[in-house]
């Protein structure tokens, strides 16, 4: 009953984020010892950008932070779970959750299309301005 | 609108499991290109096992299988969701859901502990007869 997480090689384990309120999954990213440490103490979500390889805090730059209502961790402590109250949109398109479109099942072999679902919540290049997307 | 998967360096996406009817994480897996198409194409759940490096079934040995509802991808297409009807639980502990425990918030540096959340759904050495868990 310790926690001994099991960082992988980059020292990063698995993030699954659900919104508190409606059980969707807002996005998934990774934290790393310092940003999970952060998140615990604090109860708000804080990463580690495997890309620019930084901790940052969700929502330093747009103001979308992440309030932790609960934490749950897996079975081999290779993948946290925290439900969240996000403000505003977790996606740096604009919508609600990263995972607004969705890929239509039966589809075998070839170009497989996705269908979107989730329309914007927020302007991205207002709340990114230095984003490109 | 086109599914373009971006596989990581070892081939592999990350899948959220979610119980289609809670709302529930019930495990993160990996899936590389084969365990995609397949789950796509059958609507039941497959994966890649990183430590056994083999394609599995979900529930091939237990029974205990995943019937995929929605699959959504992520907005750089590195993450998919799975919405799913898990039969039984669909942790090799036992419970529904790997995520059984809980770690309490507020804790600050030092050894922290967890919590447990959910009790045994299922006799995990009668599911799973090889496994010593």
């Amino acid at each position: 009953m310790a926690l001994t997480p099991k960082f992988d090689a980059d020292g990063l384990v698995t993030c699954v984020v659900t919104d508190a309120a409606s059980g969707d999954v807002l996005m998934v990213a990774h934290m790393n010892a310092e940003a999970l440490a952060k998140t615990i103490a604090i109860g708000e979500a804080w990463y580690f950008s495997r890309s620019r390889r930084a901790l940052w805090k969700k929502g330093e730059t747009s103001g979308h932070t992440q309030r932790v209502v609960e934490m749950r961790i897996d079975c081999d402590q290779d993948a946290v779970w925290i439900k969240v109250e996000q403000v505003s949109g977790a996606c740096h398109t604009g919508r609600r959750s990263c995972f607004y479109r969705a890929v239509p099942l039966g589809q075998n072999g070839g170009a497989m299309t996705l269908e979107f679902r989730d329309a914007r919540v927020f302007d991205p290049k207002a709340a990114y301005p230095s984003k490109k997307d």
